[in-house]
Parts: C-alpha cells; sequence; structure tokens
C-alpha cells in the first residue's frame, strides 16, 4: 500500500502477473445479524468475512479492504468504534489491510464492504465436469445450529451451547477458509463456491453454472460437533441443518477424481445428466431444491 | 475482465506497472439525494460520479465499479430497475466496467459504490509546495445554485433553472473530471483533490496535508454560469455559493509556477507560511473555514 485511508482514494500495488479478484457484500441490522444474538465486535468481524469467504472461493489471497457504513443518528457514540474493532480483528486474523472507508449517518446500521484479493488462476462456479468429485472443506450445519439454539435459549440449549462453543462461534466469527482455498484452486478444483445458503442450494449452484449433473450423497455429509445434539433437542432433522443451514462459509468444491489433496470430505459427485440435481437419501433421491437458508431475520 | 457479475467474486487483469487506485462512498436517501428534486436514475448516476471523482482527484483512470444496494422492501419493483439504469448510464459515459454487486432488503435507500481506477504516479493531498499555484478545473457554484433554485422552487427560480440548465444538472447529474484530473497529474500536480466540501473547505484540506499556507484570492475565484443571478435572487453571497457551495465535483489541485497547462483557472497560491490559511477579500484577510457545505438534508 502506498497510500491509505484518508486521500481521496488508496494507492495499491498489485502483484505482476496476477488476477485481481474482487467482491463486495452489504450486511443490514436485523437481517444478516441483529443485537439479541451477537454483539457490534462480531457485526464487524462477519461483515468483513463473508467478504473474504467469497475470495477464498475463487481460490484468492486476500489483501485489501473497504468499508462503507451507514450509522443511526441516535447510535451510540461507542458502537462506531466496537464496529472498528470486529472489522479490525477480523484484518489481523485474515492478514488483509483496510485502505478505505466511508461512514455516513441513516436510518439503520448497515456494513458494506468490498474486498481485494489476488490469484494466479482464479477457480469460478462454472468449471466442474462429470465424474468430478463434490468435496466440502469441513463438517457442516455448525451455524445453523448455532443461531437455532441461540434462538431458543432456554436450559438445554445453553447447557448445548456451553458444550459446543463451536456452534455460537460458528454464527457469530465466521472464519473464510482463505488457505483451504488456496489449495482446492492449486490442486485443480474445476469449480468452487463458499457456503452461504447451504450446501444443498449451494451444490446446486456450482451443477447449474457448469451445466452438469449432481448427486449428493446425504449419508456421506459431515455433520459439526454438536448438530446432531442439537437436531435431536430441536426437533429437527440433523441433514436439514448441515444441507439447508446457510451461512457455514466453508467451501464446496469440485475435483477432478485423480486430485490428491487431503483435508477435504467427499460427498457427492458431478454427472453428465444435467436434468438430474438429486440428493440420494436413504428414501431413494430427492430433488436437490427447496432447502435454500432464509438468512435470520427479526422483521 | 475475465470474471464478472455472478460469480463468488470478479476477476480482473490489473495492467502491469501501474498503480491500483480504490475509493468507496455511501450515498443514503434523505442525507446526499432525496425524491423531491431528483429521480431515481440521478442517484444512480450520482453514486457512481461522486466515487469517479475520487478517481480523478488522484489522476487516475477508471476501470471498474461495485455496488452494494440496500433498498426498502416497500419499494415499487421499477426503482431497483431505475437505480440501475442510472448507474448503467453513469458507467457508459466514463468508461467504467459493472463488475460486482450485492442487494439486500433494508429500512432505506442506500448506495455504497466501490470504483477501481489505475494511474502511472498517483497524485495525494499532501504534496503541494509554496509558490504552487492553486487552480481549479472549471467555474465554480452550480450545484450549491442549483440545489437552492429547487429548493426555492417559486417562479423566479424556476425561471432561472430555464435559463440556466447547467445548475440542476450540477446538483443532479454531477460529471467526474477524469480526463482533467489525468492532464493536471501528467502536467506535474504536486496535489489533487475533488470539490465536495466547497472550495474553501477543500482548499484547505490540500493546505493541512501538505504543511503548507494558502491564500485564496476571492476576486480570481471563477463563477459558473448563473450563479452570480441565482444568488442576487437568493440574497447570498455569490462567494458563499462558489467557496462553500459543495458537491461541484470539479477538481482542485497545487500546480508547480513552471508547469505549463491550459484549461484551469488560477485562484491562490500556497505560501510557505502554514499558520496563515486565508481568504483574501476585499474587506481584507479572513480565515479559510467556517464555509464547509452541509451535505442535503431532509430530515
Amino acid at each position: 500500500m502506498e497510500v491509505g485511508v484518508g486521500d481521496d482514494a488508496a494507492v495499491l500495488r498489485p502483484t505482476p502477473g496476477r488476477r485481481l479478484v474482487v467482491t463486495t457484500d452489504v450486511l443490514v441490522e436485523g437481517r444478516h445479524f441483529g443485537s439479541a444474538f451477537s454483539e457490534p465486535e462480531d457485526w464487524g468481524w462477519k461483515a468483513v468475512a463473508v467478504n473474504l469467504s467469497d475470495l477464498a472461493a475463487m481460490g484468492a489471497a486476500a489483501r485489501w479492504l473497504l468499508v462503507a457504513l451507514t450509522v443511526p443518528d441516535q447510535a451510540s457514540p461507542t458502537l462506531l468504534q466496537r464496529l472498528y474493532a470486529g472489522i479490525g480483528e477480523a484484518c489481523e486474523a485474515f492478514a488483509v489491510t483496510l485502505v478505505g472507508g466511508d461512514t455516513s449517518g441513516g436510518p439503520a446500521l448497515s456494513l458494506a464492504v468490498t474486498a481485494l484479493g489476488e490469484a494466479d488462476r482464479a477457480v469460478t462456479r462454472a468449471g466442474a465436469r462429470p465424474g468430478d468429485r463434490l468435496v466440502v472443506s469441513g463438517p457442516l450445519g455448525a451455524a445453523a445450529a448455532g443461531l437455532a439454539l441461540l434462538e431458543r435459549d432456554d436450559q438445554p440449549a445453553r447447557e448445548l451451547l456451553g458444550r459446543f462453543p463451536g456452534l455460537a462461534a460458528a454464527h457469530r466469527r465466521p472464519r473464510p477458509e482463505l488457505a483451504t482455498g488456496m489449495r482446492l484452486a492449486h490442486a485443480g478444483a474445476t469449480a468452487m463456491i463458499d457456503l452461504s445458503d447451504g450446501l444443498a442450494g449451494d451444490a446446486l449452484h456450482l451443477a447449474e453454472a457448469s451445466g452438469v449433473g449432481i448427486e449428493l450423497h446425504d449419508a456421506a455429509v459431515p455433520l459439526a460437533p454438536g448438530v446432531a445434539e442439537a437436531a435431536a433437542l430441536l426437533g429437527r432433522d440433523p441433514a436439514e441443518l448441515a444441507l439447508g443451514g446457510g451461512e457455514d462459509y466453508l467451501l464446496a468444491a469440485a475435483l477432478p477424481p485423480t486430485a490428491d489433496l487431503g483435508g477435504v470430505l467427499d460427498c457427492g459427485r458431478f454427472t453428465a445428466e444435467p436434468h438430474r440435481r438429486v440428493r440420494l437419501t436413504p428414501a431413494g433421491p430427492r430433488p436437490l431444491a427447496g432447502l435454500a437458508f432464509d438468512h435470520f431475520r427479526t422483521g
């Protein structure tokens, strides 16, 4: 960085020969976060994390960040400090530099973040081929289970949240899988997406963009620690939390059968029948749709 | 552009050897624009234009744009189309490519835009030297006069707006001075800023960032067509509209005395006395502060 925050614009020095990868996402209070279950520091963190997760999904290294905030006039004077504290923690955790910002008064709190990264080869959603494995970068369902337990907030729910601290953390402080995204890109991933809507919907996005079919194997879908226990308490199907629960911010990728990469989990395969995009359940094949996660809403 | 809107992120190919120049600004309905005096197409245009103006102020060429919107749930279905129509018109007018976007529901309409450009040499606010000329890229006061006449909205005001269509246009459809910014950078400008707060405040920003003094010559400040007439009708000092009226989105720059550049207008000079930052008025020197423009507010 040659010029940072404080001038009309920031001046950056891109790495020669690399592609620039850019994305923007806006988070609004009451839609994407709320004061009932998380703190302003968490909101700042999350606004950074979800944008970096989009870079991770391209196989990019994260480098720079810009933040445009609207803050209600009646907000407490410390709110902005606390938001920026969370933004700063995320920048430090993921080694990105905040290079620009703007703040305006407005009727509600919103955080619009733009993240810039670099990649030698960016992986889109559109390259999956028949025969490719569908892999995920970790076990699923923690964010959805965490939010559901926070909403329930009775004694058994609080006990589970205490036993499995990863559940609330997955909701409050998602961790973009930047290193894994780069490993997947280098290992030859043909398509990649981050899990913001749940694996069912996001795997469908990969198949649609690539023009191929997909079989998701329910029995192979890995559950994060505590998700089975949360599902039992909540009276819900664990697969629903894992496949339809959004906001895990892990990665799903298509990987050629010959690719050699540890640390990823197989849960299906891409096929040559674009009309056939299904979950294989114990009760037989079911269409891979209708499980999309509706982002947290208070309204 | 290798990958545009629709994937997790856009993939861009920066020009080898050039600096990347990035900026973000958020505009909120009722703060930066309002339905009384302009249309949704104007809001989209303006959100793009004010960001490109920041690139112009660095001497950069504009290349790419990302837009993060929040839109009220009760907004008419055509509002988004009309906003994007204005965004598209501005992108075409200034040859930038929209490469990313996100839209969320929210309690108010806001547009957070991030603009990316490139420059061989970026001009900051901080390089002005004693003896440099203070120049502006055009005559001032049109946007402030236009807004004041639109607010007044009586017969004489409407008549003036009809005689001088540049006044309302300056408020509704500011035009970032991208070509002039690059010419100023190539001519050796030592510091530069875009006029979003009025020349008085923005020239002060240049002097402060550069650690020098400044003399602004009131008599030399060029007035845009119709500003003198508007000031007479409004009972205001034309200099107040020209110096304190914000949002002209012209450029102010420090230019070494030896620089040879046509088409810019001299209105002062930078000096070696950092404690002396003044307007030279017919009544004598006055401090160069207290004229900052308060952005349009409805609330």
